[in-house]
């Protein structure tokens, strides 16, 4: 489809976006359900199409000279779409959080006040390769009774289209508007930079990608950004740890997954008992293939085979089999160093002592903080919240796993029987 | 003060605020309320040298022919200083919500995980004349955890500076850092663009002044502005409204105050009622003085005396003793003028029927929405939140009138015994 103005496109997108919202807001919770299941239904039913869409892509990305792992994050195949569809079903049987009242209290002057929880109105997804994302969203945007836009990456624009040409149909036979999620229509980059500078029509933009792609668009965005940066995170073992614990907690934050946010990538360790807990947590740690970066006095431990860590080590998300070890002499250089360091996502403390417990819990400043178990549990899943739209590092409106409810707000309702304020 | 360099100041005062901020996150409930006993004295020891520099501040005003009405806003009578001092005692004996643990539940994995209410950081205040702000915003700040950066208006400056050295005094009393509230020593309009761009350093703007300020500060912004825009109120008498309560509430609505922000500046009438209605509040209101602007229907109800109102009017907050009434033909019509026009601030209905009620509640997009209730009620203090940093008229982190919790945010803990993700 070609686009001539597209700032023009992407206001009409805004408009419709914006009148689907409203209605929206009304929607039951049988209607929302409805569409999410009749999308998964017709999601169902095309996967011949969907796979011959995704082909087109695919060849277009080979073309291109696409790397092998974006190819791989670009594929749909039969058991993606499975996943897709169940995730839909699994959306339809959440709870839904919109009209929830909380804290109705009568007030002396006799009014009765409360909040309600409410969709925000418009959200505005930017994304990269995986098509998956565009039904994900969707899904969890309709939840939340708020109309959603999505501008996925050019490599994936048919698999896009014909995910949102399902989403469409679903939402119409559930009697919801069919603009209430609109997959932009056009690879043109300057789409991007309209959707973002749109607060008339869109309310909140969430970028999932990489680090580039969320930083150029929280410095240039006109509407509120979730963003979602790095994840330094950090296990401190303590001098009165149990060492068991400490040696399951840091080889599960580290290996059970590399490329993950909320993997542990620095390793601190109290003074007293690194002599003890280092050699065998190194061992393990060996044996599954990761390098390991140490200060000088780990390295005094565990000798040559540990490599120097540089300042730069410190600052790292490696993504990868790779980790940083620094020993340190207590509590306080521990969180000295990960308020120097971490990037706030996720960090843990291993401990028998409970005031350093509570210290840990109270002083670190981190969008999850733990006590006795492996990062690799900060996850909107692992959390409860059912699903999840992404992680939010920063500290305003949604912090941590962003699950229905940080895709709402909250007004307040006064319940009265004609009181006046004097 | 001469500051030559006023980005590198500027850089240091959020430096300075950063570092304060550390601190006040662990500080205890007694600390923070020994500071604002201590602020609240030295406040009292010292009216003679308030009175002195606020001397200076309306001199200076008279001199470059500031209004009278911004003359009084600027003045500090000795009434005025009370109501500050007994402002901070107030908000030393609210609740601390720092450290609040809720939501603590088990999890299939044997984690427990809960959410943990934790300070923004460091909040920008940005405001006008009223040299109390200072001490309210820095009180409020405070017991919330937060470091403060306040910029006043020029005309306040002294006025500023003196309750900022009474405020750093009783800080430094409580063992507090003294930059945990630091007031902006130049009146260089260029501080107030260094404040907005500092993300490394400052979390939240609150602007709290007019709504070209406002809109100028959001629009600029490179962090989170917490912003009041107008107050555009409706209430919607139904035909099913109870009489009594409908005057009692439009008559208070509109005249219990007229400058404040939910004054209702729209009454709607439903027509079956209208020319019962009508006659009867037109003359409560005319008595009063205030100059009623009607539609047709309104005009061919109350006569000449009644003047015709013009789109425009729909769309103007008067902050004055004037009121439109537009006759509709029931709620949908109500609430679709209500979304075309409202400000979303606060909206009321007066209804006996318990459907449209409901309707109402859920389907107003605004920061208040209420039944059978006087919109003056939208208010922190009506609501019970103790105290109000400002309203908010946004959905994204705080909406509606913001108390203590809205300068917090919330962060997820786990508490295990060694658990691994399988």
């Amino acid at each position: 489809m070609t686009i001539d103005d597209v700032q023009a496109y992407m206001q009409e997108t805004g408009r419709r976006a914006r009148a689907a919202a409203r209605v929206l807001a009304a929607a039951t919770t049988a209607q929302k359900n409805a569409a999410l299941e009749a999308m998964a239904d017709i999601l169902d039913r095309s996967r011949e199409k969907l796979a011959g869409e995704n082909r087109k892509d695919l060849e277009a990305g080979r073309e291109k000279g696409l790397s092998d792992a974006l190819l791989d994050r670009l594929e749909l195949t039969p058991a993606r779409i499975d996943t897709m569809i169940e995730g839909l079903r699994q959306i339809a049987a959440l709870p839904d959080p919109i009209g929830e009242i909380f804290d109705l209290k009568y007030r002396p002057s006799g009014i009765q006040v409360g909040r309600m929880r409410v969709p925000l109105g418009v959200v505005g997804i930017i994304y990269e390769s995986r098509p998956n994302v565009t039904a994900d969203a969707a899904a969890l945007c309709l939840k939340s009774g708020n109309a959603t836009v999505l501008r996925g990456g050019s490599e994936a624009f048919h698999s896009n289209q014909a995910i949102a040409a399902a989403i469409r149909e679903g939402l119409e036979k559930a009697g919801l508007p069919g603009d209430s999620v609109q997959v932009v229509q056009t690879t043109d980059r300057a789409a991007v930079g309209a959707m973002i500078t749109l607060p008339e029509y869109i309310d909140v933009i969430i970028p999932r990608g990489g680090k580039g792609l969320i930083e150029r668009i929280s410095n240039e965005a006109r509407v509120p950004v979730i963003k979602h940066l790095d994840g330094i995170c950090h296990v401190y073992v303590d001098d009165e740890a149990d060492p068991q614990k400490a040696f399951d907690v840091a080889l599960n934050a580290k290996t059970q997954r590399y490329g993950t946010c909320n993997t542990m990538e620095t390793l601190l360790v109290h003074d007293t008992v690194a002599a003890d807990f280092l050699p065998r947590l190194a061992e393990a740690m060996w044996e599954k293939g990761v390098e390991l970066r140490g200060c000088e006095k780990t390295r005094t431990i565990l000798g040559e085979k540990c490599l120097p860590a540089t300042e730069e080590d410190w600052d790292t998300e490696y993504l990868a089999p790779i980790l940083s070890i620094r020993v340190v002499d207590g509590i306080d250089q521990a969180m000295e160093h990960i308020e120097a360091h971490s990037s706030r996502h996720t960090d843990a403390i291993v401990t028998e002592n409970y005031t350093k417990a509570r210290r840990f819990l109270q002083e670190v400043d981190s969008s999850s903080v733990m006590v006795n178990a492996s990062t690799r549990f900060a996850d909107g899943f692992e959390y409860g919240l059912g699903a999840e739209i992404g992680i939010s590092t920063d500290k305003f409106h949604a912090r941590g796993p962003v699950g229905l409810e940080g895709l709402t707000s909250v007004k307040f309702i006064v319940l009265g029987d004609g009181q006046v304020r004097q």
